[in-house]
């Protein structure tokens, strides 16, 4: 009896010890599992915080954002996608975001500044997109292919009132950091839900209005969508499978037509080929570039300094026999 | 009694448990505990460390400055101001980094490395700022901007008997990496606290004497600070309440002087006003940058490149009615 | 004896406690004890990620590796070499891998992808040093200089079936990504042990055929290694050592000869200095740079630009008296 009564207590000081132990993890589960409707908040831990802008690199703007992210949490696991984009190239902006969030895990918060627009009414949000992650950026166009590609789950404008650097409506506002960066590195730390980010909004965004890849009126359309550098290519948006729908097959001569803006920039009849070296040096050609799309050269020469022609939704191109 | 007896032995093991397990943190805050005069030791978990070169970013230089400091501790959390300043452009690295501080919090180690003096007296040198950040830098005009604007609290000479690389004495040093990068990754890391990175010196700092903003002899007188890229509108340092109190209103035409060591390379009259759009194509303007100081520019044009003007502290603009 | 029995249950209490409180710990102990035979399993708490490419920083490649990185463990410390390599130079990535390598500790692990060969079947493999560092790389040269200078402890094939980014076999494969980057951060993780890599493979590597430096036909002979960036110096392979076992003294006037696959581009009597200003402004000479090797430079001028000299193994010096 005494035996038992002894065991029971030492099972109790046992749990005793332990509970005191774990008091705060279990303190911190109770906290977060308190709201009702389930928030979403991201941890420091698995979201890495990643951001483009068109500042380069050669200021302090970059590095004063990471500044900022870093003030609002050590932690934060930062990363760059590029800061090379050509100043106000909002097509760009948008044409890399969407290439490179599918590479990253879900929760992974993407922070893009090209703002031609700041001062103006522009909206600032977050998008959160069917695969859980989130794109704080200005809604001017930066958003239309990831919208497109991983769909819209829920849009919220950031609210500058609580979102956005203490004291820093005192004087001029960089935008890039005071608040997107600030609500990227909250966001991304778990300092805000996202919900905390403002009001929800329809679930649209400002889309820049492109001509998509299709097949009308006899002729491939697309538009040009990168400048392949350092060499000058032109990579366009059509896939091969338009290519193959169209009945393209290698050594076809087709003609090119590039237009910025409805004037023609680019005229010709050039071969469909498998490899450069299958035209003589100085020729143009089509090929299928690594992203098995559409894409334009000249064998040992730089087609977009040869003939003007550059990137962006503004330069559309058709193919024809 | 029993009972009380056996409460008290449980008791003991409770705490003899507890004790147990908490030692080493019990250890570790007496050990720091320990000094009677207060060391500044700055955490890993909290300070980053931020670098600034003018090395580019073509070679390995950079890389194997973050080596050194990863191998002096793995934790460490590093980050980039800019690797492309202008080739011993001290004037560049002094005004970014000044103009990036502030947006870092309290513990931030900036290590500066534009060293056109590497191989003379030039002294090494940790600045801490009365802001509680510290700049490991050579000594010779960096840190102009950054002990006016944020003060000095303490500087130490780098005592490279003991803040170096081990080994490196052997063959040819990088002071870059061996000295600063070395000392600001220890200070950075707590491996060591900043009393001993060396000996104090005086609260004085190797200046670059340059051209305040300042009303004088009926005129406004600043510098070039930087050129707005890739734009080429040229920033001056002079604030827009100096053009208050000099009693100029948007519209005015003004006379700007802008000089190059005494060579004047820029003298004309051009007209203050809001937005670029306020004047003709092609034609000059001022206006108040994002940080509200005055700059020029031409609209739709290259203010730096027409007129072969470019910034640093042997830049001086003067601007008068 | 009834107080022995009663400290005796305190004392298991106790254990029990503390062992219940150790067991995940001492469960990974054992399980990472289990194999017979040893085992390189790296922990990311202390292997670093290096990438060197030849990709450039305006696009979404390095960021797209360092996405799928980022899935493979979230705490992994990505740092970048460089990735303006020249396009497809493999020299370029050669000499500043095996010159950064030194400065970063045991267990690094280092990615470079210049892979002109993509598509050919130039291996893919992970070379362990005997100093304990790891370099992920097709095997297509890049490894001339690491081999040579730190020894090969072992190299393995990578295993495509296993090692390679899941469903990236589906589409257009980016190597980089799916197999460099991937493998990189499952072995700097600890996800897969180095033997997981793949087969084991003879112990040498491709190697580009260069001229080493020694002396030979009384004649000091080398290659050009690297442009000194932005000033347009050229460096050589030519240690100071070779100066002085070839008998040459501070003021002698040496022939110098370059050639560019055996074409001769540059032949001519200049003076060996200590520094730039011993020579005329415009004047060429030879110096020893910050690297202890034999270097050559127009006083105030750029001497690659001036004779069309540049860098790589195709590029032979020769010096005599």
């Amino acid at each position: 009896m005494r035996g038992k009564k002894n065991l029971l207590s030492l099972l109790v000081v046992f749990l005793l010890t332990l509970s005191f132990i774990m008091t705060p993890t279990l303190c911190s589960s109770f906290a977060e599992a308190e709201p009702a409707v389930k928030e979403t908040r991201l941890s420091v831990d698995t979201s890495a915080l990643v951001f483009q802008t068109d500042f380069g690199v050669k200021n302090d703007a970059v590095a004063s954002m990471k500044g900022v992210a870093f003030g609002v949490n050590p932690k934060l696991k930062m990363f760059d996608l590029t800061h090379e984009i050509e100043p106000y190239n909002i097509w760009e902006g948008a044409y890399w975001l969407s290439g490179v969030a599918e590479y990253w895990p879900e929760g992974t918060v993407f922070v893009s500044v090209i703002d031609p627009g700041v001062g103006t009414d522009r909206k600032s949000v977050v998008l959160k997109t069917e695969a859980g992650q989130y794109f704080v950026t200005p809604d001017n166009g930066t958003l239309t292919l990831v919208a497109e590609k991983y769909g819209i789950a829920e849009i919220r404008e950031i609210d500058e009132a609580v979102n956005r650097l203490k004291d820093s409506e005192k004087s001029y506002t960089f935008h890039g950091r005071d608040v997107y960066a600030y609500t990227g590195a909250r966001l991304a730390s778990g300092a805000i839900t996202f919900e905390e980010v403002g009001k929800e909004l329809p679930k649209e965004v400002v889309t820049i209005d492109y001509q998509k890849p299709e097949i009308k009126d006899d002729a491939i359309h697309g538009i040009m969508t990168v400048i392949d550098q350092p060499y000058g290519n032109m990579w366009t948006s059509i896939p091969r499978e338009l290519f193959e729908e169209y009945g393209v097959k290698i050594g076809d001569e087709l003609t090119v037509k590039i237009t910025y803006e409805d004037q023609v920039v680019y005229e010709k009849k050039i071969p469909y080929v498998n490899t450069f070296g299958d035209v003589e040096e100085g020729k143009d050609l089509i090929y299928m570039n690594s992203e098995l799309k559409a894409a334009f050269a000249i064998n040992m020469g730089n087609f977009s300094e040869e003939y003007g022609v550059y990137s962006g939704f503004e330069w559309v191109v058709s193919i024809s026999k």
